[in-house]
C-alpha cells in the first residue's frame, strides 16, 4: 500500500517529502492512520546516522498515536475507529524467554524495531512514524486511554515507558524519595510519573531557573547538582534517580544522595562513563548504578492506563512536519518544551 | 586489665609483641579469651597506614574466635565458657535508622570498628584480634554453632559475612546462578557459601590451574575470563556475580555474562574504576554495578547459623604470631590457601 512521509536520504540532508510502499497487512496486522508523532533524540541520532547503522532511506518515529482504519482477519482486540499507540517496536521474536516474561526490548534475536529495523517475515526495512499511515502486528499496537489528549499521549510511547519502567522495576510508590537527573524530555515525564506515582520528587540540575516549570511538573524539591551545600542536604536522600542525561557525565556527586540500597539508573545514555566511577560509592551502602531501556509492550499498556487515570500527558509543542529539521536543531539546543510532536495532518497541506 | 597483643608501632615498622591496658568490662561487655584470629587484608593495609588513618600503635584482627571468660552484670545471652566470635564492628549508635534495621555496619554516625576505632564512651583506641583477650559489647559478640572448627570459623567473621551478604541481599538460593571473581580469602568463601545456598556456581579467573581447587571448593564450573570464547559461552547466564577483586579493574567484560536484571556486586575494592564503565552495560538488560561491605550483626549470626548446618568454615593456613610479618608478604603475592588464622596459644611462647 503506498504511503507518504518524510525520510532522511543521508547522514547530511534534510528530511524531506517521501513517498514509499508499506508492506499489505498481514491477518496479524493493524493499519493505523497517523495522528500524531513525538519527535524522539534518536530519530535525530538515526537521521544523522550517529551510531553508524543507518539504512537509508529513513523515517523516523516511534512515538507514534493513531487510528485503527483496518485490521487483519486474526485480529480481535482492535477495531476501524479505535485510537491507538506504537512505541519502540513493531514485533519480536515472542517465543524467547525474554518475550515470554514481557521483556521484548530484550529479545533474544533482536526485537523489530518501528524503524530503521527489519521486518521479521519479509526482511524489509521498517519505516517509523513521521508518515501518514503505519502496518503494525496487533501484538505491538497499544490502546489509548479516552480521555487522554492523543498529541500529548505520543510520548509516552517512548519518553514515558522509559522513565516508568525503571520507577516501576525499583518499586516507586507512595512515600518513594526519587530524584531525577536533568529536565529535558524524559526528565520532564520522570518528574509527572514519579508524583503520580505518589512519590517525594527531586529533580537535580546544573542550571538555576528551572523551579518554576519543575515545581508545575511535579517536583516537589530542586537540587543545583553543583552547589555543594544542597548536595549535601540530600545525602542519603533517594530510593531512586532517574538519570535523563544524554551525554557523558560523572555520576559519582549524585551516589552519597543515594538511601541505603538506593539504585542510580541511567536511561539517557548508552556510553562509556569518562569520569571513573568510585567503587566506594556503590560498596558502602550497597547502593547501585543501573539503567533501563524503554520498556516491554505490557508493561507500555500498564503505563499508558495509569497515564490515563491520572490524566497525564507530556508537555508539548506541535509543529507540523515541514518543521522537523528546523525542530533537530532546536532539540540539539535543548529549545523545547519539553517535547516536540508532528501533527501529521500537515503531510498533507 | 593488663593484655598481650602484636602490634605495628609505625608504617613501616614489623609487627611486634606489644603488652597495653584493655578498659575494664562494663555491665554490658563480654570478656573474651582469643583463640584464633583470621589475617584479612585490611589488617595489613591498616598496619602500614595505607588509607592514611591508622592510630599508632595498632594491634589489627577483625577475624576473631574465643571463649568466654566473663561477662558483665547486665549480660544474659552469654556466659563464661561460651565458643564466641567477634566481627569488624564492636559497637555502633543502636538508634540510628540502620542500626534498628540491623545495619550497624551504615550506623549514621559510624559503628566502632574492632581496631583503630574509637570507644563510644571513653574515646579510647579500639584493638583488635591479635591478642589474648578482648572486651566487648554483647550485642556485638556473635555465637559459634556447635561442631565448626573455631580456626576455620575465624574468617567466617569478615570473609565470610562480607561475601554472605550480597548473596542474601540479592536472594542466592537453589536455583541462582552465581558467578565467583578470584579466587582469594573471599572468592573461595563466596564459592562455598554460593554452593551451600544452591546455586550454580561459576568461577571467573584470570589464571588456569585453579580448576581443582575450584571445583573442591563448591564451583560447577571455571571461566578464564581472558579468553574471549569462554567468556562469550556465558553470555546472559549470572543472576550475580561476587566480584572479590581487591585492586582497580575493568568490570565490562563481565556486565555481559550477567543475566537481564543481573547484578555484579564489588565487594573487594573501594578505589576508582579507572576504565571507563560503559553506561550500556547497565542500560541494556537492567543490569546494574552494585556493592556491598561486611554485613550486620544479626546477618552475621544468621550466616555463622548456616556455616554450622552446613559445615563450612574457610580454607586456613594456621600459623603462630611470630610469623605475622611473613605471613602479610606471603599474602601480598597470593601466597595463601586462604586465609592465614593465628593460633594464639603462641603468643604464650
Ligand atoms: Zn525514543
Ligand atoms: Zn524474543
Ligand atoms: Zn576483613
Ligand atoms: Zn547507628
Amino acid at each position: 500500500m503506498s504511503a507518504l512521509g518524510f525520510a532522511a536520504q543521508s547522514a547530511t540532508g534534510p528530511l524531506e517529502r517521501f513517498a514509499f510502499e508499506r508492506r499489505s497487512p498481514r491477518p496479524d496486522d493493524v493499519v493505523i492512520d497517523i495522528l500524531y508523532c513525538g519527535v524522539c533524540h534518536t530519530d535525530l541520532h538515526l537521521a544523522r546516522n550517529h551510531g553508524g547503522f543507518t539504512t537509508y532511506p529513513i523515517i523516523p518515529g516511534h512515538e507514534i498515536i493513531g487510528q485503527v482504519c483496518e485490521v487483519g482477519a486474526g485480529v480481535a482486540r482492535f477495531k476501524a475507529g479505535d485510537m491507538v499507540g506504537v512505541g519502540c517496536m513493531v514485533d519480536s521474536c515472542r517465543h524467547c524467554k525474554p518475550c515470554l516474561n514481557g521483556w521484548e526490548q530484550d529479545c533474544v534475536e533482536g526485537p523489530t524495531f518501528t524503524y530503521n529495523g527489519s521486518d521479521r517475515q519479509d526482511g524489509s526495512i521498517t519505516y517509523g512514524g513521521y508518515s501518514d499511515s503505519i502496518v503494525v502486528r496487533d501484538k505491538f499496537v497499544l490502546s489509548l486511554p479516552e480521555g487522554l489528549d492523543p498529541a500529548g499521549a505520543a510520548p509516552l510511547l517512548c519518553a514515558g515507558i522509559t522513565t516508568w519502567s525503571p520507577m516501576h522495576r525499583w518499586n516507586v510508590g507512595k512515600g518513594s524519595k526519587v530524584a531525577v537527573i536533568g529536565l529535558g524530555g524524559l526528565g520532564h515525564m520522570a518528574l509527572k510519573l514519579a508524583k503520580a506515582l505518589g512519590a517525594d520528587v527531586t529533580l537535580f540540575t546544573r542550571s538555576a531557573g528551572k523551579e518554576d516549570d519543575a515545581f508545575r511538573l511535579g517536583a516537589d524539591h530542586v537540587v543545583l547538582s553543583g552547589d555543594a551545600e544542597q548536595m549535601k542536604a540530600v545525602a542519603g536522600r533517594f530510593d531512586v534517580i532517574i538519570d535523563t542525561v544524554p551525554y557523558d557525565h560523572d555520576v559519582n556527586p549524585y551516589m552519597p544522595t543515594l538511601a541505603l540500597e538506593g539504585v542510580l539508573v541511567l536511561v539517557g545514555y548508552l556510553g562509556p562513563l569518562g569520569t571513573p566511577v568510585n567503587a566506594g560509592g556503590v560498596v558502602r551502602g550497597r547502593r547501585a548504578i543501573s539503567g533501563s531501556f524503554i520498556g516491554g509492550v505490557a508493561e507500555t499498556q500498564q503505563m499508558l492506563d495509569f497515564c490515563g487515570e491520572h490524566g497525564i500527558v507530556s508537555d508539548v509543542e506541535i509543529i507540523p512536519i515541514q518543521k522537523i529539521n528546523e525542530a533537530y536543531e532546536r532539540m540539539l539546543k535543548s529549545d523545547v518544551k519539553y517535547r516536540f510532536v508532528i501533527d501529521m495532518a500537515s503531510l498533507k497541506s
